[in-house]
């Protein structure tokens, strides 16, 4: 039942990429559990890990392998977290590569970045992987963008890719990038894993700020339930088989693109959040600081009392008032506060607005995608944050996982 | 659908205290909503209310009347709660503090209090508070205290009160309390009202610090939902009837007293919270300070995917690792966290314990009181926190209240 998203379309082959997606029974059946993504040799890798200190076994190894060995190979699995596994989780992880590598000619160990997403404390099957990695290996394409897009999901209900190409100086890059995640999303990562991949040619630095840059304005602007994960990761790929370099002037435009394919992969994991029936934009303008407007942002996605009242379409602008009331802002004038619920004010200079009427605000509410819109009269700066609501379908979803 | 919480029984009047109840029809129909509190002259009281910028008409009035004036009337209503009122609605709730002087000899509006709960955003009538305020003080008795926990009633299941009596040099002194709250309810106060009086005999800065430092242990420390709301407020008046003073040797025994009044009308808040099933405590142990115990704390208790769980009696203890590992804790070494549900050890040394299967999980999770136990291994600081799970009932209760 997600918001206004749907499955891939005309997903574009990236030159220098090759993937495949095979059922491994790792914890599903019937369904691709295992995907693995070959990047031609000269790659360049950037990456963004989970903040969480319990991080999961595979995030360990993959920022280890980083810093040590180019990136060939992306080895991910669904149904198994391997996080809260110890020691042994950790060998498995590392086991998981050596695997490949051993099936692969030219490939270290090293090479190979794991990622698991799935239930959190069990202990990951290295059987299954050491079962199907020949198989995995024999059918990687480069059009198999929509198989790994499927094959990374748990919770997901719907597939989440997206590819944009820009004319640069140089000629045209693509950009096609694989995103998942539905609970446990927050910013500062979630169980969210997102892997985008370019032709373009960059090195590490300029891939690893562009992406961070980027992350911050678009992936860490989501939360479904305010948790966050061990397993998070999202991996920039450049594989420079364009010939076209990602700098001066191709840089703004690259970025901007690259923003668009990271807003896409964030929001839709948003609009397939667990249960969601809405896709809500909350947008904090005039605040102090750009922290101070996500503070707030969050701070109202965050709320129960508001995402219940969205999910029951009804404009109870008291509980939004209420969540920006204990934002974390310091001394915070609430006669400068002015909140619109979509185009309708609902309040202005922190009293109810004599225009609004709860008609108008039942029209807002009754849409599947609904905007607050917030001006905190302390400044110039704003910044966005998504979010969806919270149904009955959340609790049944999280209350049933693992039964 | 309250967790172990019974209606109240055997609670003792407070000498100097007198209250009553009436039906004012301000929302609901066929029960008391308003309350009267009557303390002796000479009275002294303390307070506490909410931390939220956008605090309620009835919060910023009783502010101002607390700081010209001795409080000698609590003047309370459920059903609305007048915030997010604008201008008309603070002029409301003066108006009610000098319907009620009028009617009585010898009392200035500014010795009124007023106190309001329930739906955000709708003005309180007044000429609710103009019809019944006669008959509210014709039914002023010092035995009405169950009937005034049920009149300040709003989404709770269950009427919440409490007494104690302890004898201190000079005297039997007796403690009675009342509060409400269900939903709303997070640290630094919430949907949360409380009225404890005793006949003890003190000054104002004592009352005060004395409330202070206990609802830092007690009603700081429990949350439903991390909403905190517009209007919370604890009021602690000592009317000096006894002659027994506050003082010396008798401040502790007092102290300790009043302290378990306070816990058990703040546990009593969570036992009812909204769609509350199970009452969870959350120990944190062997923090670096008291913050650091609590920011831990409220992180796994505000966690919906732990709360959710909770709910479905899964011992998904990854869940509650998740939490920890994401609380706002600089430098977190996972690898000194260990964790105990009940009694049975989950996690050692940051691994999953050797010891431990999924049946002494489930045996645990099973019970309607469960507590997890985190030692941090930083220190020898703890806190503890008190919450409750989150159910589909929750979710009905919050999509539904305005229907």
């Amino acid at each position: 039942m997600a918001v206004n998203l749907f499955p891939p379309e005309n997903l574009l082959p990236v030159d220098g990429v090759r993937l495949s997606a095979v059922s491994a029974g790792i914890r599903y059946q019937g369904r691709d559990d295992l995907v693995l993504m070959e990047l031609a040799e000269g790659s360049q890798c950037a990456a963004v890990f989970t903040k969480n200190a319990f991080c999961a076994a595979p995030v360990i190894v993959a920022r280890d392998h980083l810093a040590v060995a180019s990136p060939r190979y992306l080895l991910i699995n669904s149904g198994n977290a391997n996080a809260g596994t110890g020691e042994q989780g950790l060998q498995t992880a590392k086991a998981t590569c050596v695997e490949l590598a051993k099936l692969l000619d030219d490939c270290q160990a090293e090479s190979v970045l794991p990622f698991s997403t799935g239930v959190i404390g069990e202990q990951l099957p290295l059987e299954c992987f050491q079962n199907t990695l020949p198989s995995a290996i024999g059918a990687l394409a480069s059009d198999h963008w929509a198989q790994a897009a499927a094959g990374i999901m748990t919770t997901d209900t719907v597939a989440k890719a997206i590819s944009r190409q820009v004319e640069l100086d140089g000629g045209v890059v693509t950009i096609t990038g694989v995103s998942k995640g539905s609970g446990m999303i927050h910013p500062n990562m979630a169980t969210m894993l997102a892997y985008v991949a370019t032709d373009a040619m960059a090195g590490q630095d300029t891939l690893q700020s562009l992406l961070t840059e980027v992350t911050n304005e678009t992936f860490n602007c989501i939360t479904v339930d305010g948790d966050t994960s061990t397993n998070d990761a999202l991996i920039l790929a450049a594989t420079g088989q364009s010939g076209v370099p990602i700098a001066g002037a191709n840089l703004v435009v690259f970025r901007q693109a690259l923003q668009e394919v990271c807003l896409y992969l964030a929001q839709a994991i948003v609009r397939d959040g667990e249960g969601a029936t809405k896709f809500i934009s909350i947008d904090v303008e005039d605040a102090g600081s750009r922290d101070e407007a996500r503070a707030v942002g969050e701070t109202v996605a965050l709320s129960p009392l508001v995402k219940t009242a969205m999910f029951a379409s009804d404009p109870n602008w008291g509980r939004i008032l209420a969540a920006i009331g204990r934002s974390p802002v310091e001394n915070l004038d609430v006669s400068k506060v002015t909140v619109w619920l979509g185009d309708t004010l609902l309040v202005e200079n922190g009293q109810p607005a004599a225009s609004y009427t709860e008609e108008q605000g039942q029209q807002v509410m009754k849409r599947d995608e609904i905007t607050v819109r917030i001006s905190l009269g302390r400044g110039d700066t704003k910044a966005s944050t998504w979010t969806c609501d919270f149904s009955y379908d959340y609790v049944k979803i999280n209350a049933e996982y693992r039964s």
